[in-house]
């Protein structure tokens, strides 16, 4: 039963073979979770636009509203990143679909949409328990339909991954798959009934809900320390279980990744567009007919725009090149990169903000400072994701990146780049307040050259690390080097 | 040299062979594509947000407003998807990529985000040459980056397409595809020169450059009409030419009609995220404490919502079956998917606008039935994608679909049911125009269950259809549809 493992992480391959039982309605399910991952990725970074429209004044009140909407667009991006993995592990059971899925599936996701706003509607009104009510209804349909899909395809065992489709013992399966996703309607169904009562307790209840994989992880963790690991029955235990190494399709972290750096690098141009063409008669009175002058006014917004595009760019190229050479995503990898991406979706907002204020005013250090603290956290989780990779590297990365291999030294330099110079500037601004501005400026123009040139930099590195330590053997390595880049290796491995 | 047509119709096959060349740091440039794809799908519709944004009154100007900014919104989509396919092609040449091709792609996608700006400052101040140095000094921009990239990509020619890096004259490729890429920038060159004399003019060249492709492709037919066909140098008829049947990344259109459809289904969600969470103090004011009174006001705009998004999705659906069974896609198949995206673009607009004025009065009405109006033509453009389709249906439809294919009555149903609908309405609402609300909404609540049963519908007419016509034969044929739909038939041609 083990090959469940196998077949769930290869899961393009799963859709490939000849299915035995198939009929002329049966599809690949690429396309649709292409959409699904697409219409996810938007509605996790929406409830940054409300952070975005917020005018910041020296008012406290302001201050407080901004800190709550900061807390609904994270708690946000987290909702919607559990539905998005409870999405994935459904459709990597069920890797083929019919017109009926993919109208169930459409459903689904339409109510998937509207929970940011029942979520922003508790925490504008805490102490009302509507949004809890239109929460908990939403999530239990929800629940509803994904059962209505299970026993959909159940019922068509063609439209089921391989393992399971040869397998004897379906209804197991199909009722275990049952009980995990009706676990959560059913906790959101005491949370509304108990929210007549005493509504704090609904609070408690639905934060359960939305951690339930990573307490349930806890406690089966905590029990195997107390009572030593326990034999459970080999389904449970392989299959919709919430291990931090359960595999994750690797496709489909990408697909959403896209999304979510797609919509963040253009989230200043829609504001642009719609907010910064002036008014005819604007012009014509305060600027006597300069357009010019008119749009000077707006030059710090272009150049916040062209910075957080480049940084939000170059952000998804180190993505893509981590990816690229990952062979298996793992479920605790998923979670880095979720926390990865919280940070990038507020990044606009910082660059935003530098350009706001006075210069060489206290906010205006503020606020850069804080656009490279999101800098580094977008960074450093990155690099956590190849750390957790490396731990078990044989799994889930690449001959060329593992530890000795010949793309290793580049890979660490890529990732380590951001966090290294945001920590910089940072320490920089702190000691050169005056020039924090400059500062900042210049490190947005360098960063873009300095990966053009970044191979070059870690050779140099490399040649002078060995120089120093084993003066030695120094020269033959490097030759050594020379010929095996030179040498026409395929890499066929990674690009299939 | 045929052979280009077919390996650059199937782009992913020509992703997989082993590189001969290749040499560590080549990458698959699948991820790269989507990411550019998700990118300017994003961009094509941003310039919705201001229409969607002007207030309706019944003042002249702000209809002419609304005009100016629907042209810009229209024009705005033309253009960005013509540097699509521009971008399309050139990656139908250069199928694989290194750290370098990514970054200067990316700098070249910044500079096309910042397109529909500069566009939108034309037409508010179309006598001002601001906004045409700006646009053309981004086009220009666009086009030396790009040829950096072809310049570089042909100096390391493992990263090229398979028929062109066997090529002998790979220099005569070369010059080609730097000659049509750098005819728009030339052309902007002269258009800004110009617009400093006599400024009307740069629009003139402004607008031969965007419908260049078209132009080029009616200059060609009148020639051969008036001089017979004529015999070209072989490389430039088969490569990079603007025919109508020219092959377009089929994936690269579902990438960037998935992203479409997905904005245009979550934009009214974004808009009730942000302003449709009633401040506390206002609720406390005005509806004496009771959210549920504050949020009834909003009834109207959760309706349009769920309603646009219903439609969206399964225009999206009936767009996901047509091109499950499209082997091959084409230049002029893509130009019909622009006008059908366009158009729902701004449906839910449309929708929105449904419900913004007085019940039974004109304008709810005409909004009505602009909606009805929007979704015939974006029904009615993916039906033409698949009549032009079947017009060479060897080379672009699975045999499922085909004339006779047993799939081929049910596509036919599953296209023409939303222009149908979407023209019952209109008609219905125009002589029953005192329900025209009742009508629509009822229409928005049954399609989706049409789509479910229709399967059932379109089997049921086909044998309506036999009895009348064939009554004698009628019984036999049922029975042996029957056969083949039961009949385990695989269907693995359409999966990969």
């Amino acid at each position: 039963l083990g090959c469940l493992y196998t077949a769930s992480s290869s899961f393009l391959d799963s859709v490939s073979p000849s299915d035995r039982e198939g009929n002329g309605s049966t599809q690949s399910s690429h396309r649709l979770l292409a959409y699904s991952d697409a219409l996810i990725s938007i509605i996790a970074t929406v409830m940054i636009l409300p952070v975005a429209h917020t005018k910041v004044e020296d008012n406290e009140s302001v201050q407080l509203l901004l800190t709550t909407k900061i807390a609904v667009y994270l708690m946000t991006f987290l909702i919607v990143t559990v539905a998005w993995a409870a999405h994935i592990r459904l459709f990597q059971v069920i890797v083929r679909i019919d017109d009926c899925l993919a109208l169930l599936n459409l459903a689904c996701m339409m109510l998937i949409t509207f929970l940011p706003y029942t979520f922003s509607l508790m925490a504008t009104f805490p102490n009302n328990i509507l949004g809890i009510l239109l929460f908990c209804g939403c999530v239990m349909v929800i629940g509803i339909i994904q059962s209505v899909i299970v026993l959909y395809a159940f019922s068509r065992p063609f439209l089921l991954n391989e393992p399971i489709q040869i397998s004897e013992n379906q209804t197991v399966y199909k009722h275990h798959l049952l009980k995990v996703i009706m676990r959560v309607p059913i906790m959101c169904f005491f949370a509304s009934v108990f929210s007549f009562i005493f509504f704090q307790l609904s609070y408690v209840l639905l934060a359960i809900v939305i951690f339930l994989p990573y307490i349930s992880q806890g406690l089966k963790w905590c029990r195997s320390k107390a009572m030593g690991p326990v034999e459970e029955s080999p389904d449970s235990v392989m299959f919709y279980t919430y291990l931090p190494n359960e595999p994750l399709s690797k496709e489909r972290v990408e697909a959403f990744s896209d999304g979510v750096y797609a919509i963040v690098a253009t989230l200043l141009i829609l504001d642009i567009c719609e907010d910064n063409v002036p008014d005819p008669s604007v012009v014509e009175k305060q600027y006597g007919g300069s357009l010019v002058a008119a749009l000077q006014d707006f030059g710090p917004e272009y150049l916040a725009y062209f910075g957080s595009f480049a940084t939000v760019g170059l952000l998804w190229f180190v993505h893509h090149s981590l990816f690229l050479h990952v062979t298996k995503a793992t479920r605790f990898m998923g979670l880095l990169n979720t926390f990865s991406l919280a940070f990038v979706g507020g990044l606009p907002l910082a660059y935003q903000l530098t350009h706001e204020f006075q210069p060489n005013s206290q906010n205006e250090l503020e606020a850069i400072q804080i656009s490279c603290v999101i800098i580094f956290f977008a960074g450093i989780f990155q690099l956590c994701i190849w750390v957790v990779a490396l731990y078990n590297e044989r799994e889930t990365l690449h001959p060329y990146v593992r530890y000795g291999g010949r793309e290793h030294a580049f890979m660490l330099a890529k990732l380590a780049l951001y966090p290294c110079v945001a920590l910089g500037t940072f320490f920089l601004t702190c000691i050169l307040s005056k020039f924090s501005a400059p500062i900042f400026h210049l490190m947005e123009i360098t960063v873009p050259f300095a990966f053009l040139v970044l191979r070059l930099l870690v050779r140099v590195g490399l040649a002078l690390i060995r120089l120093i330590f084993y003066p030695a053997t120094a020269n033959r390595n490097v030759i050594v080097e020379e010929e095996v880049s030179q040498a026409s290796v395929p890499f066929n491995a990674l690009i299939t």
